[in-house]
């Protein structure tokens, strides 16, 4: 993972075999940043994906094997009690350019993963929501 | 409808029941924002997605039931004759990860929304334009 | 292809028989920025459409006749040895909302493209990258 900063934010490339979420918890880290939205873009591959069932409570995860273009990404971290947490949804499409997408649990880059984020204001919380059982952002 | 101002733009929050287009449209009037670009992601119900027929100059819009991972917003506002118009798109999956999209005529909040925007310039218009029976950007 | 300069980017917009990589390299021109961050949506034809086979280290292409509703278009553009290169990715969907997507090769404006694009520092190139066979981001 590597980045620059730019004038309104930041861009962060990724390189084969780079976790997702591990290069933007690095990157938040390396900028002491801990709020922030990003957009991107790639090809990736184990792919884990997520639906939140709002009746039960709780997500359902599927993986998906392979090599897939990564055609959104879009996602926001802020803090937690328990630590730093990454929101993110992408879609994905495969060689015959039909389309998945998901809540995303983790995807590791095949090629590249290019990424635009913006920080914001230090100190943005998520705390549990009693209503929906997830933890919302905080303002 | 929760927000905050950021460096270079806004964080929306929107709650369980909230509909998009109000709370866009009553947090444009509590900033006296009257043109922007926006971004989100979440899980929301009540979806009424479209088509524009180009021939046909007209829109077909469908139902979409239950809950959906929003996965990618894109939008922008501005002023048009009667009103203001938000202009957004949506890609959404379902439990099993499958994927619809189209031109947004409605979501509902079923848990969250989250969007990042940026305010443009005051003064962007819609105006009709003959050709494609729609009203575009006027710049 | 009109745009106009905002406080931290620019709003482009496509008419009917804009070609995506035409206009975005026609407005790179003429306001001199060789790099940049974009996302758009519209509703466009002529679409080409890609996914990068990496063991086979070449691109599979197919074309969509038809018009569609471009959901998502997250994309940016470098410099590279023989010329700028526009990397985007697409979301798009047909008039029953289903949804195709891919490495973006060709987008011709059917009704409309709306673009917002910020401008990143002057000087982002990319370089081939012999893991991969692809030229990535050199950051």
């Amino acid at each position: 993972m590597k980045y620059r900063k730019e004038k309104s934010g930041y861009l962060i490339r990724l390189s084969r075999g780079d976790l997702l979420f591990d290069s933007i918890i690095s990157f938040s880290e390396s900028e002491s940043i801990d709020s922030a939205f990003f957009w991107g873009i790639g090809a990736v591959e184990d792919v884990v994906l997520g639906y939140y069932d709002l009746k039960k409570r709780e997500y359902v995860k599927r993986d998906f094997p392979g090599v897939w273009e990564l055609l959104s990404l879009t996602g926001n971290f802020a803090k937690a009690e328990d630590g730093p947490i990454i929101h993110a949804h992408g879609v994905l499409s495969d060689p015959d350019n039909r389309t998945i997408g998901g809540h995303v649990f983790g995807i590791k880059t095949a090629a590249t993963v290019e990424i635009y984020l913006v920080s914001l204001m230090s100190g943005l919380e998520r705390r549990f929501d009693p209503e929906t059982g997830l933890k919302l952002l905080d303002i």
